[in-house]
């Protein structure tokens, strides 16, 4: 089966912007991009932000010859608004939902609404087996004062779990999408540096598009310049990231972006810059894949240096999740005083409603309609806080399962470093030496 | 590294029944499981229903010693209740939480509150990666009209799902947990055919324990005859299932459960029987390694019967998603159809009382305080039937990308059973055969 020959798969990669009647020209930009992706034909194409299935069934009709197999998966109230459409066979899918993912109440930026998530495929790339993923990460609306900083950092820890863990028997992980983390973003450290994916924009010999990679960029006339703050020019939070396994090379020969404009239209495809990378997949003889399995094994030969930098990495996510903890417990706390105060507010009102009545059996000496709008106040608090401390609850319950799995990591990663061999030798009688090793995964700690 | 040495691991499961204040004698009961988990020294010990996380922390602290490494899965809002204890080191954990998990104005079932999910902890066992899952799928509370089969029926096809898609890198791959089906149900059958687990129960060759396997009996003190209903004796939902690798034979060589009695205590351990399988791992010589790596290539050869099992058991799964998705959208559309009546009566309400105080300018004619109380009952009427609407939409998301994996699935099994070879030879220019492919595929079908 192996073969020696290497096959180019191009990648495409957009966020469409695609929500009706808020975001400019969506039909119009729709029916460009759908006109450009049936001419251009790339071998897989990754979609964010198409919130409608209309336009994802329209965008699958008008591909059906050049990407018989597609895949828009599901999740939320509105959806993913990931879409997958391949010229190869997709085999299987798989959808991820991150455990956190902004607040309802925050209606107006509407990531909660959108159930982020991770969208996987297996592809048949020639003998190759590819998986291919698909992502959206959550937006972040003001860099200096980032709330959203620890759901996105969970995201990010989840997303690279779930590649790392869904991806042991795959030839080749592609991963396309609009991450919201810059280059250096600890987020995009975290994925990067424990997956092993690699960043097309930093292997590419050859690039043509925006300066410095830019996805986001000033001259896009959707963008304001207010939106970008400090990043005048514009910022790169897309990206194609891939890597190959023991049995298959991979590298990227060519990347382009789009620049803010598409020629002989009026308007671009999107807010976003499209990405298209020419990765370049390359088959060992079958002698040469004996040495290993999947990112597991590949992570035991790793120097210690990748390991001591995942050390720090994991470690300053966990503050970053820890200061989330924080926060939450800290609006949980408040969404109870508020509940407890809405509550002793009800009684207060209905005491002094009651006992001028029960002891006089007297008319109602309290007006009766601030009576009943007060009651009614009561009840809205009542509920709203009801609903806060379960929501926030839910927040800190994955905030602490994040945490929870990042010491484990540090100390697994810890141990690997201290020079202990992974995988240890099976004796049942064996006890950890005491008061060394609990440390790292004492929950108290 | 690779040895031929037979390695014993013996693994234990249990439901715990957890529940403070409900739940029967739990304090006491837990103190038994404590005790008797240290002092038997399993390997591994997954445990179901640990509600509450100072139980989980109680029992770590009295299993220091003789299972140093631990974990608690969180998740939802009083958290998933999975916990797991290893005598091996823990490297990494992952939690996958299942889209579907009941509705939440079910209180009385609580399964929504749990957040149920599936956990997974990768440990080293020897020179060995074994894959532990521990799960607990919805209950079962009336088995002839099962308003929850859907979910379930989505619950185990993610959970095959997420052991396939991450188990490719491991040597062993082991389940234990309260599944909630019988041995024959439909999930059960999807589980076991897809993912290729087999039960201890049905390997063993010397099984102690309640004649066959029943893991809820009658003779348990904690559970009523009424609760089992047609099956007397009781009913089998407790499963250890076990698979190994190309690298690695993995057996049972004993199994046993509890009777519904401890010796020397005057009440069990749960309302379940606890399970313990002792399965031995052997791995094979180096040279045996080649044939490939984990269940993606080891379904390429199996062989066409069991395709063919796979495609019939997966329609039938489809089909019961179907009548999930035309109930949740029967309640949704009852919820809309609410909604607009509560808005209509309090268009009509605010109409009557305004209409006579316009045209007259004269006092109030409609009564106060049914006013005020007509008023609220809209509301209270909006606000449910909002929410419902809500959650019934993100059921009908999770319903339809189940079935649309399904579908993609049951097209990629029927085309290997026609013959094609799963892994095409790579040509860009090829198209499907026209009316023929795209039909397994069609979202409108």
């Amino acid at each position: 089966m192996a073969n020696t020959d290497a096959v180019s798969v191009r990648v495409f990669s957009l966020n469409c912007w695609g929500i009706h009647y808020l975001s400019k020209h969506c039909p119009q930009r729709y029916a460009m991009i759908g006109e450009m992706l049936s001419k251009e034909e790339h071998d897989v194409v990754l979609l964010q932000e198409v919130w409608s299935e209309k336009d994802y069934l329209s965008l699958k009709k008008k591909l059906a010859s050049s990407h018989p197999h597609s895949h828009y998966f599901k999740s939320g109230v509105i959806g993913s608004g990931l879409a997958i459409f391949s010229k190869h066979r997709i085999h299987d899918t798989f959808v991820y939902r991150y455990s956190l993912n902004g607040y309802p109440y925050m209606a107006h930026h509407g990531d909660w609404f959108g159930g982020k998530a991770v969208g996987m495929a297996v592809l048949s790339i020639g003998s190759l087996t590819a998986n291919v993923y698909v992502t959206h990460l959550h937006a972040e609306y003001c860099r200096d004062k980032d709330s959203y900083l620890p759901h996105r950092v969970v995201q990010a820890w989840e997303l690279q779990q779930f590649i790392r863990h869904t991806s042991a028997g795959a030839d080749v992980v592609i991963l396309g999408g609009d991450l919201n983390m810059h280059p250096q973003d600890l987020g995009n450290r975290l994925l990067r540096t424990y997956t092993g994916l690699k960043d097309s924009y930093l292997e590419t010999p050859k690039f043509e598009g925006c300066d410095e990679g830019l996805t986001l960029i000033a001259d896009n006339p959707f963008i304001s310049k207010k939106e970008l703050g400090p990043f005048e020019k514009g910022i790169r939070i897309d990206y194609i990231l891939f890597k190959g396994s023991p049995k298959t090379d991979i590298s990227c020969d060519f990347m382009c972006t789009t620049k803010g404009s598409v020629p002989d239209h009026p308007f671009p495809y999107s807010d976003h810059e499209a990405l298209t990378a020419e990765l370049r997949l390359k088959t060992h003889t079958p002698s040469d894949t004996g040495s290993g399995s999947g990112s597991q094994s590949k992570k035991q030969d790793s120097p210690a240096e990748k390991v001591a930098e995942l050390v720090d990495i994991v470690t300053e996510a966990r503050t970053e999740v820890k200061v989330g903890l924080h926060c939450a417990e800290g609006m949980r706390y408040t969404a109870a005083r508020t509940g407890v105060m809405g509550f002793a507010l009800l009684i207060l009102e209905l005491a002094i409603a009651a006992v001028p009545w029960l002891a006089l059996g007297a008319e109602q000496p309290f007006p009766r309609t601030s009576f009943y709008l007060l009651a009614a106040l009561c009840f809205a608090i009542l509920l709203t806080t009801s609903l806060l401390y379960i929501f926030y609850t839910m927040e800190l319950k994955s905030l602490q399962g994040a945490e929870d799995q990042m010491r484990l990591a540090v100390g697994s990663l810890q141990e690997k470093l201290r020079g202990f061999p992974l995988a240890q030798q099976y004796n049942p009688q064996r006890r950890p030496p005491e008061g060394q090793e609990p440390s790292a995964f004492d929950p108290e700690e």
